[in-house]
């Protein structure tokens, strides 16, 4: 049976062209980037090259990248890199965030309150997922030191409001941390633009290789290393440079500069396709996120009389892939805190399906996909009607 | 010109097999080990099979094999996870380790002494690199946690006498960490005829993949994580993992199990015929470190009357990829904090050379090599005779 991968904000294959281009660093290219002979230096301009190509698709400077092991690493060196340094710890112990960000950034602050003696406001978010602006602001206090919202949300694909945070803060000595890793190819980035002292991402979510990240820190914000070791990465960052990973997700960000905007526009059309396919066939089903202000991969939807688990499965037996939410926490049994803090009622939210599509995505997986998801839901509700459920 | 590669301590070339295990994990088997659907657990039932690799090269269970992002994060998660444990952190804040740590472990230990209020001890070692057992023994106090000292050094490829330690400690509840980054691959190694309860590795010191490492925790053992976020690695160590990777390092342990005693024997008499050849033909030199405890590829030199920098840029016109130590330190001009803690006077530290050779290195190679330095010492000495230094 064929595989329809519908979870692309899980991760998505790696282009064959980022492959083609990691593939000489493994065994030809191999030097360490920080040795001094000419394998040394040619795996360190390779890295150089890549910071680039980063670099340059988010307006920032490649020595405002710092690479890391993935976006979890990146939010994790933003926040407690950002709050533990020294001079910011002297300077106030206040962060605030959102109720719907990513486990990465959620248990980190949850970390710096239980154990570092930090106090974090989790800002709420209305019906659509957008963080309410009037809180945060209300919640900004003198020691207030770090705001961290993310750029796009990972399971219901809102995009939260950046730049009005920006405004909102104006020139007070607050740093703003964004984590944009299901932002990254899913709409233009300017990290200027967007006002953001610290950008969190990931290759592996666009086309890139697993394992490798980055994040952007602008001039002059003090962030320290939370890992200790050699000097890699402008002392941010030690241990020896994955160099065919970061060659690899130069590479991806190539594509996306290149690609990006054709992919997203193709995208954003099939996924309407599915959305409207669905609504148009199924009863009591709602979109989550906002209707508009969204990532152009992402359909996130509750059905009404049906357990996400139950349509997963379904949906796996008839070969396509989707996710109930956040790949991170699908082992866990427990309702999404995002849909939670959106107001979905908890027997909406556990009908939850997220389904994420990619660049490879085609009109027949789609059709596809609205047919057997009619069927299954059906189905599933059908069984839990004869069940008196 | 040829590329002589003689820096495997630095980094070494992926094996094409492991090349090849790794590649369909990029492109067609690339779901996230975290979701539940057909592709995720493809993902991540190769993953299991990698753990399996890599603890059964140990002696360890699948279960006690942590993968992180490389040896640096494996070092940082043993002794900051263990020392930064709420029930550790009651019991005592005494930590012992040795004077020739990688910065991995020194850098870390360093950071805890001056942030979390911590007390380290940092054993002398001997003429040989070999650490003072009596200086050890002396230095437990009640409220030592933790010892962690290396298994090889990664500078002059001395052994260190972890069993002793074991013995030492007895069945006081002081964990017992070890950098194995070194060793892995260059002799037998038994977590539990060791008597160690954390054991770092890295994949790209052994022929597998850069950006990814592993950390063996015995059962029982407390260490919390130093990344926050999802609950991959059994909470351990959040974010997607790298399954490309882990499985090329699963693919690198199988083949260390398979090939690795051939290689490792043949590997010694090249580097004998190196040092002998050397010594046979070049006036004051000295080889560092132990004489015979010492892993098979390293042959650390100090040539009286050269600067070790010119010795490596020499050596790189010729093609020949050497380090004067640590890759990780390469940038730095400060001399080697290994040597010095060897008593080796800081005028004959400066004019070291290591060479680390590998499963690839020839017979020809070696000749060459020795032919090139000893043409390189002689002219580099002559340059200082003329100038008078």
């Amino acid at each position: 049976m064929k595989t329809i991968y519908l979870d692309h904000s899980a991760t998505t294959p790696v282009d064959p062209e980022v492959v083609q281009a990691m593939l000489p660093f493994f065994t030809e290219r191999y030097g360490n980037a920080s040795s001094i002979h000419h394998a040394g230096r040619d795996a360190y301009d390779a890295m150089g090259a890549a910071r680039e190509s980063v670099a340059s698709l988010i307006g920032a400077s490649p020595d405002e990248i710092y690479f890391t092991g993935g976006g979890t690493e990146s939010d994790n060196l933003a926040i407690q890199g950002y709050a533990g340094h020294p001079v910011n710890r002297k300077r106030g112990k206040h962060i605030i965030t959102s109720k719907i960000e990513h486990h990465a950034v959620l248990h980190t602050c949850q970390f710096l309150e239980r154990q570092r003696g930090h106090r974090v406001t989790y800002c709420g978010v209305d019906g659509n997922g957008v963080i309410d602006l009037d809180e945060l602001a209300a919640s900004i206090a003198d020691d207030t030191i770090l705001i961290s919202v993310m750029l796009a949300n990972n399971e219901v694909g809102t995009i939260e409001p950046l730049r009005e945070i920006r405004r909102i803060v104006g020139d007070r000595p607050i740093a703003i941390h964004t984590d944009a890793v299901q932002a990254l190819g899913e709409m233009d980035i300017d990290v200027n633009e967007l006002g953001v002292d610290m950008m969190t991402l990931s290759a592996h979510k666009v086309y890139g290789p697993k394992g490798v990240g980055a994040l952007y820190i602008r001039r002059g914000t003090r962030v320290g290393p939370i890992m200790h070791g050699g000097g890699h990465e402008r002392r941010k960052r030690p241990g020896t440079e994955n160099v065919p990973g970061i060659v690899g997700f130069g590479k991806a960000c190539e594509l996306l500069a290149r690609d990006g905007a054709a992919v997203r526009e193709r995208v954003a059309r099939l996924r309407d396709r599915l959305v409207e396919g669905v609504m148009a066939r199924v009863d009591d089903v709602v979109l989550n996120g906002h209707p508009t202000r969204r990532i152009p991969r992402n359909a996130s939807l509750c059905f009404r009389g049906c357990e996400g688990e139950a349509l997963l499965l379904h949906l796996d037996m008839a070969g396509i892939c989707a996710s109930s939410g956040s790949a991170c926490t699908s082992q866990s049994l427990e309702p999404s805190h995002v849909l939670a803090a959106m107001g979905v009622p908890i027997e909406i939210a556990h009908g939850v399906l997220r389904l994420t599509l990619g660049k490879g995505t085609t009109e027949e997986e789609i059709d596809y996909t609205v047919d057997t998801l009619t069927s299954v839901v059906d189905k599933i509700r059908g069984i839990s009607a004869a069940l008196g459920v």
